[in-house]
C-alpha cells in the first residue's frame, strides 16, 4: 500500500511516494515553474533504484503538473509502481487550519469550501493548497485525500497565549490571532524525542527549536503546546533567512511611510527582504558562517542577533512551562550546523544545560542526544520527517 | 536655588518648581489645549500652602503657556517665590535622543538643532519638547537649559539587543533600531533600590518594571541598560493601557488593507486604540480590576494576557542576565496595584521568588521590600520620581 504526499506552492508541487508498511520513500521530485508566463515549467523525478529524470516543458497548472507526476510514476524507466491503483491515498501539506482544524481531516465535501474561507490568513500559499487537493480529486477520483495543517498542532495554545492586545473585533471578526506554523515538524520530533529518551511525554516541560530558512520555536507541556514564536503569520519571532521576526510594530508604517509602500509591499519587505538577507546579503546559514568565518562584521552580528533572540525566547518559554527538561534541534540549521546548537547551549549554561560539546560538534542529520548524563535539561538533535507525519496521518485517516 | 522641571506635549505643558537644597517640591501644575483652535486652554496650579488656582482662557502657544506659569510662580496670591531670578536653571523632559545624547545635556547653540534632527524618530513629541526649549530660551534668557532623555538610559544596550533584522540602510540611514523609553524611571529606581538594599550596583542582575499607562521592563547589570522592551518607539512590548505592544508585523499591513488606513492610521490604531482599551473597553488598570471582580471575562482575559507577557519577558530577561538579583515594580499599576505584584510573582515562584504576600497586599506608593528573606530574587516596590532625576541632572550640569 503507498501513500503520495504533496505539497503545492504557488507554482511549484513537491512530492514523494511512500510504502505505508515501511515507511520507505520509494520516488520523489519536484515540479517547478508552473504556470510562468513565457517560461518553461521544470520536473525533477528520481524513483528509488531508478535512473533519475529531468525535463523542460510548458506546463500550465498545478492539474497538468500532478498529470506529469502521476505518469512517472508509473513509467516503465523512472517509475516505482505499476498502476495508480497502488495509490491508496494522498496527503496533502496545507499551510493554514485557522480555528477550523485542530488536526488532520479526510477531505469531505464541505473541506474544501472551508479551506476557501481561510485563504486570507494565507494568501500565499492557501490557493495552491487547493489546487493541488482539486487537482487529486478530478485526476484520482476516488483516492481518498487528506489534508495535514501547518498550524494544527498549536491549536492547544491557550487564549493568554493566542491573543493579541487589539481590538476584540479583530480576533472575531477578521480571525487575527496567534496560529504558529511548523506543527507537524513540532509535532513530529517532540513525539520522536519521547521515543529516544524511552519516556512518555506526560510531565515532560520542552522547547522543540525548528531552525531552517523559516524558524520557529515551540513550548511543550505533557505533548501538547502551549506557545509558539510564529503568529498570524510565519514572520513573527525568531530571525530567519529572509523575515524580519519580531518588530517594534511601529516600525511597520514607519518603513510604509519612509520608502512609500502599500501594504502588500511592506509585507514582503519583511519576508522577503529581511532577516539574514538583509542585515548581510546572505540569506544561508552556510553563507553566514563561512563570512563569520572570514571576518564579516556583519554576518557576526546577524548571528549574534540570532542567537540572542532564540535564547530569550528560550528564557520566556522557562518561565512559561515552570522550567525546561529537554530542548530539541531540528530542521536545516537545527540539524547540520553544529555552531548554531553549541552557541545556544553555551547561553543557557546558567540553566543547569551541559552540552557534550566534542560529542556535537560535527554531528548532523542523526537522532542524537548532545547533553551530558549530568545536564539539568536533556539537549537533543532530532531529524525532523514532516513527510512522514502527513503518510501516518494519511493511512489513519482513510482506516 | 529652584529648579523649574517642564514637560512639553503637543497640546499641554506640565511643570513643577523645586526646592533644589531639599528637593521639595514648591509648586506645580498642568496647562492643557494649548492652540486648541476654536476651544479655551486650561491651566491648573498648585504652590506650596497656597491656595489652588484655575482657569479657563486662549492659550495660542507654549510660550504664551510658559509666561503664565511664570507669571503664577512669582504671583502673591498664587505664587511661591518673590522673583524670577530665583530659578537658576530649567530641566526638560525630552522624549527622543536618538544615538546623539546618551546623556543629559546643557544646552548648547547646537542642541537644537540636533533635536530638530531627531524630530522624526518621535513626530508626536519632540516637536513640543523643543518648543518648550525655545519658549524658556526666549522668556528666560540666560537661565541654563538642560534636556534630560527617555531614552539615554538605554544606550548602554549591546548592538545584538538594540538591532532589528531589517534591511542595514534601515539602520545607517534611517536610525531604525531599538531605543527603548521611560529611561530616567529605570535610572531612578534601579540607583534607588541599590541605596534602599544597602548594596552596590556592581554585580547585580535587576529587572526594572515600569507598569504604568505605558509599560516598560529593563535588564540590568552593573546599573547599566543591556536590554528593554520598548523599542524605535514606546508601542512594542508589553500589553499598555491603548497599546498593543508586541505583534506579529505581518497584522500591521492585514489590518491596514483590511480597514483601508495610511501609515499613519495604523500607527495610531495601535497606539490608541488596542492594549486593553482595545480588549475590553478601559484603558485604567483600576477599571480593569474592578471589572474582573465583578465577572467581566474579557477583562480577565486582557489582565491574564498582561502578566503572561510580563512573565515571559521576565524569563528572556531572566536568559539575558543569566540570572536575576532583584525584581523592582514602579510606576502607576507597579506601585498602585498590589494585586499586579503579586500574580507576577506567583508565576515566578518557580525561579525562587518568595514574596511575602501579606505585606505586599494593599501596600502602595513606598519603598518596600516585598520578598521573604529566603527568597532567591529580592522583590522590591521603589515609587518613580522622573522629575527628581531632571532635577539632580540638571543642577549636575549647570555647575
Amino acid at each position: 500500500m503507498n501513500i503520495l504526499v504533496l505539497n503545492s506552492g504557488s507554482s511549484s508541487l513537491k512530492y514523494r511516494l511512500f510504502a505505508a508498511e515501511t515507511e520507505e520513500v520509494l520516488a520523489q521530485g519536484l515540479v517547478e515553474r508552473i504556470g510562468i508566463a513565457g517560461g518553461l515549467g521544470k520536473i525533477n523525478h528520481q524513483g528509488q533504484d531508478k535512473e533519475k529524470f529531468e525535463a523542460e516543458k510548458e506546463i500550465t497548472n498545478h492539474q497538468q503538473a500532478l498529470r506529469m507526476v502521476l505518469e512517472l510514476l508509473i513509467d516503465p524507466q523512472y517509475g516505482v509502481i505499476k498502476d495508480l491503483s497502488e495509490i491508496k491515498g494522498v496527503g496533502h501539506r496545507v499551510l493554514h487550519g485557522g480555528e477550523v482544524f485542530k488536526e488532520s481531516v479526510l477531505v469531505a465535501d464541505d473541506t474544501l469550501e472551508q479551506l476557501e474561507s481561510l485563504k486570507e490568513l494565507g494568501p500565499l500559499h492557501m490557493p495552491a493548497n487547493i489546487m493541488g487537493i482539486r487537482a487529486c480529486q478530478e485526476i484520482m477520483p476516488g483516492v481518498p485525500q487528506v489534508a495535514v495543517f501547518d498550524t494544527a498542532f498549536h491549536q492547544t495554545m491557550p487564549r493568554k497565549a493566542f491573543l493579541y492586545a487589539l481590538p476584540y473585533e479583530m480576533y472575531e471578526e477578521h480571525r487575527v490571532r496567534r496560529y504558529g506554523f511548523h506543527g507537524t515538524s513540532h509535532r513530529y520530533v517532540s513525539a520522536r524525542v519521547g521515543q529516544v529518551l524511552g519516556r512518555s511525554l506526560d510531565g515532560l516541560k520542552m522547547i522543540t527549536a525548528h531552525l531552517g530558512n523559516g524558524s520557529s520555536l515551540a513550548a511543550i507541556k505533557d505533548g501538547k503546546v502551549i506557545d509558539t514564536s510564529m503568529g498570524l503569520t510565519p514572520l513573527e519571532g525568531l530571525v530567519m533567512g529572509t523575515r524580519s521576526g519580531d518588530l517594534d510594530p511601529a516600525i511597520v508604517p514607519f518603513i510604509g511611510s519612509k520608502l512609500n509602500l502599500t501594504p502588500e509591499e511592506a509585507d514582503s519587505y519583511l519576508n522577503k527582504k529581511s532577516g539574514f538577507l538583509g542585515m548581510t546579503g546572505y540569506s544561508d546559514m552556510r553563507d553566514i558562517q563561512r563570512e563569520r568565518a572570514a571576518g564579516n562584521q556583519r554576518a557576526q552580528e546577524a548571528y549574534e542577533l540570532f542567537i540572542y533572540r532564540i535564547t530569550k525566547y528560550i528564557g520566556s518559554y522557562y518561565a512559561a512551562l515552570k522550567g525546561l527538561d529537554v530542548l530539541v534541534f531540528t530542521a536545516g540549521i537545527g540539524e547540520n550546523d553544529w555552531l548554531t546548537r553549541q552557541d545556544i547551549c553555551r547561553e543557557l549554561e546558567f540553566l543547569g544545560v551541559k552540552m557534550d560539546y566534542a560529542k556535537n560538534k560535527d554531528l548532523r542529520g542523526q537522532d542524537a542526544i548532545l547533553s551530558l548524563p549530568e545536564s539539568k535539561v536533556t539537549v537533543a538533535l532530532i531529524p525532523t520527517n514532516e513527510e512522514l507525519m502527513i503518510v501516518r496521518d494519511t493511512l489513519a485517516l482513510i482506516g
